[in-house]
């Protein structure tokens, strides 16, 4: 089986945030999202839906399909 | 603006769907989903979360982030 797909989207989106320099706080800010919502969605412990995948890959500036690549 | 992400990704699905040869009941069936989930998804009227993205993948046999293709 594979790796839970929730921790991997969380490692996933930490890279990213980290690659455009950015803390979660101003991830949040960015993506219209709560600081406490993204520390747990990079911790794995959040199960996002689509309209929170699109508002994160805008923050970050790449596609929603980016941000699941790898997982399966 | 796009077009709202959940009715892309409705539209995604029932194409992928069809190709497959599956009505809904079956995609629903083979994907652990409830059918009535499946229609609703397929209309854009529910805002999926990713592990039942994950799910729908499966069923379609393509990776979680080929279904977000086309989504901005």
């Amino acid at each position: 089986m594979s790796k839970d797909p929730r921790k991997k989207f969380g490692e996933r989106i930490r890279a990213l945030r980290k690659e455009a320099g950015l803390s979660q706080e101003e991830l949040a800010n960015v993506a219209g999202l709560h600081r406490t919502y993204v520390g747990a969605i990079e911790r794995g412990e959040r199960n996002i839906s689509l309209l929170n995948i699109v508002q994160l890959s805008r923050a970050l500036r790449v596609t929603p399909a980016d941000l699941l690549e790898g997982i399966s």
